[in-house]
């Protein structure tokens, strides 16, 4: 019980080196819409030699790397998760080892059910240098574009994300009883699979069917759709809209809160400049 | 119960525009570091004529804003709240009457604990078109520093955001019985004055002792402190560190995985140069 440590790193080792080999840099993408990237983000992404991408990274975040670039698309498949997680491990490695600059882009932030602890963890045990950059999670790029607020003073003194990945026709693996209280707001991504038995869940442990949630597909994207309902009624919100997924379920009372429809951000985004590198300095200008 | 509504912005009146009337973008100025805005923040940050600023925001971020804007530092100190959140209301609704650009610039993320609700739920009412632009929360932004994930497929199916505060000899009023179950990641904002309150009552809602913890001040910043320890001696990791406070507590088995030094990423920043208008250009080409 007595092992606890501290760093100041005001005072860390400036005379720490990177190795000969190569870096990686996890890179968050955030929700989709590349204005949304982090300069740092856009940064290493332009720089980059080699970028492991996610299936799920917007085009427009694409767009920034580099024409020289090596890009690998690591889209997974439902069911061959654990086999390809390991090539990727086993493909970062060997690029960074080669000397490359390699950025693992992932989308949302990285260490927001993106496996990129596992990830870390592989890198760290083959030696290899890394860097993880944050990114706006999906939750946060949603909650800002539908204009709820994932906490608020009366409504929500809390906000817990999880997944609603499951196995085929099975229950996600949550605490219901937690999350069926309320002033919290739930956020579930990969919801839409498992929607049903979620709300199911949720109200059989005592939550409000009355509860209103929002079900925001492709959130931050020009073909971002949202749809709003209750507890009660998930499945026809989400049927109604049309959304298969991914998309992301917000569950709370913040969700009346809302702006229904498209504001004037969406509306106006339409017309704008997408910021490529060659737009950035103009824009920032 | 047959509630429910979709919109498809695919298909969202591009003739709608914005009132005469100035326009409030709340925006997320991340954890600090100014190299973790987004690149929307930052160009509304530059583009402002008047900005209403949080005491959080990093020095780097304020650095950004044009000389020859308007800067209203909106520092709140403790038990005056109520007051002062009205009178922000009222200024930022003048200065949006006034036709300004109007950006209200809160740390991290204006949706979490920042209490944008609020805001925008009276610039509506007011009339005012708002935007939101989501930031880096600090959660996110010390994960990714400290590689911390928040969520990992052995060691954390969920992560939840709760604050901290209290008033002063209180204990925050927070689900202590759901908070105190394993494999999930907890995170405290504003938690170090009350995180011996926090740690006991985990303890005794059943709480492992041993669970890892990290308190981290002044994350992403030249500034940042980190301390390890566990939940049984969490009172002592905080004072061993000298860390006064804002912090953020995060527990869980997770900070088990912690980089504990500061790594490559930091001590590389110190020769960095600042992420300024002039310099962005030459970062990102």
């Amino acid at each position: 019980m007595s092992d606890y440590s501290a760093n100041r790193t005001g005072s860390a080792d400036a005379g720490v080196t990177s190795p000969a080999a190569g870096k990686v840099a996890l890179v968050g993408a955030g929700p989709g819409d590349p204005d949304l990237l982090t300069i740092k983000a856009a940064r290493l992404i332009a720089a980059a030699e080699v970028v492991f991408a996610d299936r799920l990274v917007g085009k427009g975040v694409m767009d920034l790397i580099s024409p020289g670039a090596q890009v690998v698309n690591v889209g997974k498949s439902k069911g061959e998760h654990s086999v390809q997680q390991d090539e990727i491990h086993h493909r970062m490695i060997a690029a960074a080892k080669a000397g490359k600059r390699v950025v693992r882009l992932k989308g949302g932030d990285p260490f927001i059910f993106g496996r990129g602890g596992e990830e870390v963890e592989a890198l760290r045990a083959a030696g290899i240098d890394v860097e993880v950059v944050p990114g706006i999670s999906a939750a946060l790029g949603v909650a800002a574009a539908t204009q709820i607020p994932l906490t608020h003073r009366e409504a929500a003194q809390a906000v817990t994300f999880v997944t609603g990945h499951a196995a085929l026709g099975k229950a996600p693996d949550l605490d219901w009883v937690a999350l069926a209280r309320p002033n919290q707001t739930v956020v579930v991504y990969m919801g839409v699979g498992t929607a049903d038995v979620i709300a199911a869940r949720l109200i059989a442990a005592g939550r409000d069917p009355a509860t209103p949630v929002a079900i925001i597909e492709n959130g931050t994207r020009q073909n971002e759709v949202r749809a709003f309902g209750a507890l009660g009624n998930i499945t026809e919100a989400i049927q109604a809209a049309g959304i298969q997924g991914p998309a992301l379920l917000v569950i709370g009372e913040v969700v009346a809160l809302a702006q229904r429809e498209a504001g004037a951000a969406v509306a106006a985004k339409s017309g704008k400049t997408k910021p490529t590198l060659g737009s950035l300095w103009e824009m920032l200008s």
